[in-house]
């Protein structure tokens, strides 16, 4: 780090924990800036903006003496509104159009009044990160997507964010998947999230005889060779590889970089969706996507907020 | 039309016949340069040239004395290749990665050797020409449908068209539809063009017991209220909206504008389609999406085609 470095500030809010640090413009976090408050659906809505609060704070009060805070960004759960203003965590009821950017920005200010507060879908932010420091560097056309609890991403076209005109695309877990009619959280029925995110990936499982519990216990009885959580990551990966066709064939993509946790699960997941996009044999602009695990490390989220200050060329305005 | 009028020579490139005309800067066909020629699976290569060539040919030939060449748009059945310089549309075998931008520049260039040439998908044509002089006036997110014998699209986000990096995006007709798992000509499984073409459905229909032949056919036996034709469009329009939502998901969406000769078989069809997207009732960004019947007239096509030059503020470059 230089001596004088320009810093971003970075947000990550997620249901079950938010964090906040200072990244500098080569994409690494500052050492010694990084700050964590759980959140979880338990949380009233006081006790999270307290968690905001209180990780902003301390990553202003961690500035380095000679360092110039170029802008803060705010990476969120979703869905949001008014691209970026506003915040509806699904798995946090208690905040619905929550100000979230401008709470940020209310506590930023007081020390530092002029800088510029962007905030975008989390599933962006990583998509973003990918791209400036993970699997995606060199490509223009990038879906970030993240598999873990649910399934979420992001959307960079033509070297530009795509954000849309209330800030949600990226939704790739609502994306349909043939051959499934499973129910879903947002009143549809198959969408890939329904299906291939690691509870219901468990669910599936135990609902063919398995009796473990989590995905790590899924993965350790893949690795001994159990035939149902065989199963089980053949069929999700599947359905994540169908979804990310129809993703291609809608939007035609160079790459599309998977992380979140379910996604470590076995390398084994990887061929399974690689063999459903190779399914659409008649069209090469389709079967051209390359599927790559993400390049991250565990401050993905935080560098992806940070890119929204760091790379602000490549973010679509509100 | 003004006296010293700007225009632009537009064709329209498809499976079936092609056509060519001279495109004013208000989107209209001026009168008298509107030449067609049939193409047709059975056409050699030499035939399918000698079809485009006597087409631009001819409306070279008709520009009147005084106007102004602004360029040539060229809309071309998909898929398509290296954004806009080759084609290999899927009902014509014998072109496979064919120079149809060159072929059309070569003749133009004969008596106009400076104007820009630009080919770009048919369903991106028709997605600007909805936004131009159509039903999306107005609007920065929109996605043109052509519902026909196949079923095609193209995409417009932030104010501008969407190609991908070969020039393929918008190929909404291999989005995967939840719930069916019928075999598509791509290689993929339950594509909506799979279950909700024109021809698809009818398929549907007779395997249903329905002894009609064509789409106007079943549009005429709903109008006397025969079931299998009701369930017919209910199905198809489902899938259809099933799309739309799973589109709407991973781009964010404003407005949905359908076109092509089955969209018109009954109104009805639009309200199955609205249904499957109002099941997505917990994300108001995805059930906000208008659905609307398109806004052109026949001459649809070539003002897409004829927008890649008087739109070009909106086309991303190759």
């Amino acid at each position: 780090m230089s001596v004088n470095p320009t810093v971003a500030l970075a947000l990550d809010f997620g249901g079950t924990k938010t964090e906040a640090a200072l990244v500098d413009e080569s994409g690494r976090v500052v050492a010694g800036t990084r700050f964590r408050q759980s959140t979880g659906g338990a949380a009233n809505s006081a006790q999270l903006s307290a968690a905001v609060t209180s990780v902003v704070q301390r990553a202003v009060a961690a500035m380095p003496a000679g360092a110039t805070l170029l802008g803060v960004g705010i990476g969120s759960a979703g869905p949001v509104h008014a691209v970026g203003d506003l915040v509806s965590p699904l798995n946090l009821p208690v905040w619905r159009r929550f100000a979230l950017r401008d709470l940020v920005a209310d506590q930023v200010a007081k020390r530092f009044p002029d800088v510029p507060v962007v905030l975008r879908m989390d599933g962006l932010c990583i998509t973003l990160a990918e791209h400036w420091v993970g699997a995606a560097r060199g490509y223009n056309n990038v879906m970030g997507m993240i598999v873990s609890t649910g399934i979420g991403g992001g959307l960079i076209l033509d070297g530009r964010t795509v954000s849309g005109p209330t800030g949600n695309a990226g939704h790739i877990g609502h994306v349909e998947v043939a051959g499934f009619d499973d129910p879903c959280a947002c009143g549809g029925r198959g969408c890939v999230e329904a299906i291939a995110s690691g509870p219901k990936t468990v669910a599936w499982a135990r609902s063919q005889g398995w009796h473990g519990a989590t995905g790590e216990d899924l993965a350790a009885s893949f690795a001994q060779g159990d035939v149902i959580a065989s199963a089980a990551f053949r069929r999700s990966g599947r359905a994540i590889g169908q979804a990310i066709a129809s993703a291609t064939s809608l939007v035609d993509l160079d790459v599309v970089v998977i992380g979140g946790g379910f996604s470590n699960a076995t390398p084994v997941l990887f061929d399974h969706v690689r063999e459903a996009v190779a399914t659409r044999g008649e069209f090469d602009f389709v079967t051209k996507v390359q599927v790559l695990p993400s390049g991250l490390s565990g401050d993905g989220p935080l560098i992806g907020a940070a890119a929204l200050v760091h790379r602000a060329e490549m973010v679509t305005p509100n």
